[in-house]
């Protein structure tokens, strides 16, 4: 495992993350914020944040980095680590590991599959593992939520946006409608309300970019003390998000940024430099894809000027 | 770029190749040639090769590598970089680089984006690559074709297998609809026969291993005398390999091999271990997304023991 | 309207009935009952019934024309004529008059067409026909449900079969994952619960042949005294029946029988010979398209003795 | 056949189609030409023609009714006549007789059902209809072309507007799309271009309304001299022209005319009222379905007045 040995400068990456969080802010052009998702829409596009946390335990930030938002789309990574441990590879009976190419095949390719979702990153997949993590906390009481998860990865308490999570409560029409496709087809468990009421409360859970970054560590590196098993996981993790974490963009951004990431509707992005770094980028203004604009861009001239695509 | 300096040990290598090239000798269920391109069928299933060129200018090789196989939709990965050098970032105007989901959606997302191919990998993408490399050919006689290219490469003279030639030419009516669709957008600049011709052409041209491995050192480090177009090019077409380049199983073989790889229905795939390695297997029979599977399992268990994979 | 005075010969359609009773008797594949629906599943599929009611007044019967079979499907015929008196074009605002095609493309076509069903017989559509009728039950408290209509109709009291609205409530995914979407898109008024009950309920509705015959009087002379408006809403929904009234087989029946109709997958069928009979069959044994397989043979053999093929 | 004694009285007749050609004369909007098919878009869009051959050989006109347009789809009903009365239910191997829904789903579900069109009367199915007529031809030399069967049913000389066959000979890239995927899935016995000749050339014919309604004459009451054979034939094909005549307008169509009716692009529509017309109405302007807008609006109009929708 030669990569791993390789250090970061420091100075470099201070530097490069200072030059990064100059650049945006002179960009005039910030997307769009979300407005499908009540909460989201009123936040001012223009805003950004960074945090770099590095394999040796250092913490490089800038830009709003203590500015909290929702994860979103984003809980969905650690919703999986959590199936991951509890099924293994057993997960991959429910839900499958492909991109999922065009968003308007989503719910074609749902009743193709029989439903069985193509990924665990599009909502569907993500909806069939809450399901999963329900099974978990029916037998285990002791079960950590994305909730708990977090906490004890970042050491902090967590807290849910309450106002993002009663909105999203109400609403939710094509969940819905994603979630009784899967019920249709017996792969969910519980009952659709009872799936939906974690799902929408791990979307509306609220970070930091600091916090993210700290969050996303195992990834990086299989965990503090990397278990062989933990290690095997973090490394699939990745390609899943590298191939399937930016919804529509996915390929591009791979083509552009070349690092695994996933992007949440809130704006924030988590990339992981494997060996090196966890990333967490914010801005709330999304592209045509729903990935943050800003975030993206900060994370192309990051991994340029670091060497840190996976690519080459 | 610090990933570069990584030396291999070449002793080690040398005993994972051998141990691969064992481990597949034993292995009983080999797939299924492609039995819808005729001149493919009667191959025996259970053949293997493997070639791997490592960064240093090493070769190790191991089972059939000195055999020729016809390289079929892996030379889709050289008229892109070829189409690249001529065109740059125009050729994305013609074509996307998304995954493209699930096969049965390729006809109906050609129709949905008016004859713009998801990526250059499908079929119908690299017909349009071929259009292309015909518009560099009418403007630029000293033009370079796949063989061409592959030629100066690998250092040898280049044969297109005839027979599959031969019979290629007089079916392909799947393509051919492709073709014709992009044509009624607009997307094909050239008579359907005429883009037709080249794009079976480069598919019947024949490798070995060794070759093949050779023919992709480029993409591990961008060209002997890396430029920084030549490596910014390389670190691109790499993420596409990995994003879109085994057909409808591209998520799962970066999940389990995690290097950018491209295949054939010949049964040769081509992968890149950034800065380190090229490596070439082939092994005819194919699994169910059409992908060599002794070739896939020997890269898995190849990155494995290297700890090749991108994901850390 | 030269054509209502066409005489019927009573006795040339006894002995027709008579007939067509005698050949069901014998044949020996009935087609399987829906078993996707609980409580259907378990019916003999041999049992075969028949009523005509005709223009001039007469009803002639045959098999088990006093056994009550729910009527399902053939229940949006009733829904969509109280939304027509009470909305006029205006129904055609929120849902369209296309037959659908494969039943693979529902899903797909109401994401395309973002949430307007196709047509008010495929489930979607039938759903927002209910939620229509939710609308006229808010402003308007004389408002007749689909049961009133039949029992003011019929002239008895109606009943819905308990089992099976019981079992079909607890269940409907496929249902509840439509009306979900109808939602998302703005065209449900009321809660998907509140709408997916009465639509169940009207579903579970239980008439024998006789019954059905009866209710389907006004639709072959616009009433029992024809008012011009009432004439023209069913002549339409007519030919709405021929187009969309038997799923994925509505070009096959009418091809073979010639007639507008509706099929339940209660194994009912309501058909109409325009100036001429309303005709109710019934045999629970299902073809691959979810149609009687029985009451189309018995349909088509009427039909073609009879002469009243509409299609000359 | 009581239907086929109902008298027309001429001077009613005569009064609608004058009133009908009055009205036509005063609207203002008529569409828009074919822009798609070169050669049609510089025509007036404001034309108008009506003729309408009655049961008892009658024959009243309006407009203009002797002005030349080519036929284009219409052409398939007499294409898909030709081959039903050489191979019978034979066709129906080769193409459904299913609508289509959207035309959005014609290439997929060419794919899905693996090249077997959903009906004779979208594209795919007209040429899989033309593949058939020339397997007539290779084993009958006296076999009647689409142009000679029209011949024949008229009794004058029929032109192939070189114009139109000309132009859309050299293109018609969609449909070889459609062609070749048949093709790849074995649907297709003649060579992709054997076929796309005289499928271009029928659909150049140029017929006046007076000869198109004329043509259409064996489908109101199954030839001069009825036949069993041709009277069943008759029936079915106008059965296939209610459910799937007007592109993805049939459904309206019959909701708003009520007649069995083929459209073409060049702006003409042959309507049967089973056992008393064949009438031919002919305007450039096209709805956004593709069919004429005013030829739908006076036959809508006729039907209405004449009292000849077949749904009562």
């Amino acid at each position: 495992m030669a990569k791993r040995s390789v250090k970061i400068d420091t100075k470099e990456l201070e530097a490069a993350v200072e030059e990064v969080v100059g650049r945006m802010g002179v960009i005039e052009r910030f997307g769009k914020a979300a407005d499908h998702i009540e909460g989201l829409a009123d936040i001012e596009t223009d805003r950004f944040g960074i945090a770099v946390a590095t394999h040796d335990g250092g913490m490089v930030m800038g830009g709003d980095a203590e500015t909290p938002f929702p994860i979103q789309s984003i809980s969905k990574v650690f919703a999986l680590t959590l199936a991951l441990r509890a099924f293994g590879d057993d997960v991959w009976k429910r839900v499958g590991r492909e991109p999922s190419g065009d968003p308007f095949n989503s719910i074609v390719d749902l009743e193709r599959h029989k439903g069985k979702p193509r990924n665990p990153f599009i909502n569907p997949g993500a909806i069939v593992v809450v399901d999963m993590l329900l099974d978990i906390a029916a037998k285990d009481e002791t079960h950590k939520t994305v909730r708990d998860f977090l906490a004890a990865e970042i050491g902090e308490e967590i807290k849910v946006d309450r106002t993002i999570f009663d909105k999203e409560s109400s609403g939710g029409f094509n969940n819905r409608a994603m979630a009784n496709m899967c019920k249709f087809f017996g792969n969910l468990n519980h009952e659709v309300d009872a799936v939906m009421k974690p799902y929408v409360s791990q979307c509306a859970i609220a970070l930091t970019c600091r916090q993210l970054a700290l969050a996303g560590r195992y990834l990086m590196d299989g965990g503090e003390k990397p278990l062989e098993d933990e290690s095997v996981r973090a490394r699939r993790v990745n390609s899943l998000m590298l191939t399937c974490g930016q919804y529509d963009g996915s390929g591009d951004f791979a083509f552009r940024v070349g690092l695994p990431a996933k992007s949440g509707v809130g704006g924030g992005i988590l990339a992981i430099a494997p060996g090196l770094a966890s990333i967490a980028v914010w801005s709330p203004g999304l592209d045509e894809n729903g990935n943050s604009l800003l975030g993206t861009l900060a994370l192309e001239q990051l991994a340029e000027r670091m060497g840190w695509s996976v690519f080459g």
